[in-house]
């Protein structure tokens, strides 16, 4: 696989796709910001293969402590040809958490074997990570928030080329603006969420006037939603 | 063209279908709430085929005061043809507006002929309403808010059949959480837009639990995005 980035003169880092379902006005979940059934078995199915074919899959804080998702590949085949290939059973998990957050009873570290990453920022209080550490690998890089760029040349630097996003809406802002990501998949389910506050695909500050753009990779009926994959132009950089 | 209500007691209404352009995170503008050129020239040519084949367009007072739309037919043969069947060039154009804050300077009443309606409160200020009255039909329905509801009944009783509501964000909100939207057309363009509070295309409360579901109808590519069809399930009643 290429090294997937802008500008030649930049330390190598992963291919990063984020994979997300939204409903069809483009939310991620409602207002409460709790788990939403959005696709059915067959996208979880899609998603579960995303996982077992990436070295690592990232989620944010705020996914972490309102989900408190696993992460795991759920299928029993693909984590046994995962070890038969000699991989691990699940990829790495990584959370980004700059203030070392993230619960030492989350299921991230309950279930399902292979290595975690916690990426924190030099706010982080000490303890907090000195105590995460006895779960997780831990990435420091940033000084209030992580520095996504520096993280992910990090990961590049620890084995992982291919690395799966699965949100949230803030920490998939803060990849898309810093030009960090190179493809999206989303699932568009058939329901409308509403909600003036609800999660979106990407949150965060937004762009005003000079957008990201995308290409069109393919779209296709998917159970009775739509599977979209965009390619994110080489030309968007950091915004 | 039957007619659309899920349940046969209620009074007529008109076919109802939102047409609207978002990113692919579901966003209809940009934190700034300014207009957004999102699609491009074949999907303001379906636009306009869509406004010229309807009776009325319905906008809410935000997008009113944001864009200040015409909501003309733009196609000079479209105006011509609908001439042609006796029908005015343009289709009522309608603004949901509960305080009368229309300005009496926008461009709904000085660009193209054709009749106009703001929809008002009975909390209106009747100077205003009064006003207005000049430049457009008034019909009053609701305490505070447009009772949308007992509004479409009265635009089925002026003879509108088919309403294109062009937006924005509250006002689909308004007429899908009470179950009155029959179809929804959502071209999402090849961007993404970002930002926690930039409008998508259903705001307002937002469902917690029970949402309102769709049947696709079609997707298909359009330039560098994707037109989709949704049809609101007749089971889901107001949310
Ligand atoms: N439908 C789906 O596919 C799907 C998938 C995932 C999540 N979700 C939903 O998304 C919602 C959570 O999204 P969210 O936006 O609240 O949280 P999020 O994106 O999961 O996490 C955001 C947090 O990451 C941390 N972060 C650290 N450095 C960052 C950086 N450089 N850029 C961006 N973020 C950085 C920040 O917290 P700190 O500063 O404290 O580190 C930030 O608040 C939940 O409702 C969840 O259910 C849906
Ligand atoms: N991309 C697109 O296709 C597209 C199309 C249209 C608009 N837009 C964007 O959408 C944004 C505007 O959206 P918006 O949400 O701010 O405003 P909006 O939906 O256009 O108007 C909402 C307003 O309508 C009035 N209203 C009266 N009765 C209502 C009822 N029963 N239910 C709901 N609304 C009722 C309310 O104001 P009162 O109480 O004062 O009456 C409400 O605030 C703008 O940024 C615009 O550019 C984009």
């Amino acid at each position: 696989m290429p090294d997937t980035q802008n500008n030649t003169n930049k330390p190598a880092r992963p291919f990063v796709f984020i994979n997300a379902a939204m409903s069809a006005d483009g939310k991620i979940a409602t207002i409460e910001r709790k788990q939403t059934r959005i696709s059915g078995s067959l996208d979880f199915d899609r998603m579960d293969e995303l996982r077992a074919t990436s070295d690592a899959i990232m989620v944010g804080i705020g996914t972490m402590l309102s989900d408190n998702p696993s992460l795991t590949v759920k299928s029993k085949e693909r984590r046994e040809k995962r070890l038969a290939s000699g991989l691990p059973p699940n990829p790495v998990r990584i959370v980004v958490d700059s203030l070392a957050r993230t619960p030492v009873d989350a299921d991230i570290f309950k279930k399902g074997e292979g290595r975690r990453i916690v990426a924190v920022s030099e706010s982080a209080p000490q303890e907090k990570a000195a105590h995460l550490a006895k779960y997780a690998e831990i990435i420091t890089t940033g000084e209030e928030s992580v520095d996504l760029e520096e993280l992910l040349i990090e990961l590049k630097n620890r084995g992982i080329n291919r690395l799966m996003v699965e949100g949230g809406a803030t920490l998939n802002w803060g990849l898309i603006s810093e030009g960090l990501v190179d493809e999206i998949y989303t699932f568009i389910g058939n329901i409308i969420i509403g909600g003036r506050s609800a999660p979106t695909l990407v949150d965060g500050n937004g762009c005003i006037s000079e957008f990201c753009r995308l290409r069109l990779i393919s779209c296709e009926k998917l159970e009775d939603g739509i599977i979209i994959k965009w390619r994110v132009s080489p030309s968007s950089q950091a915004i």
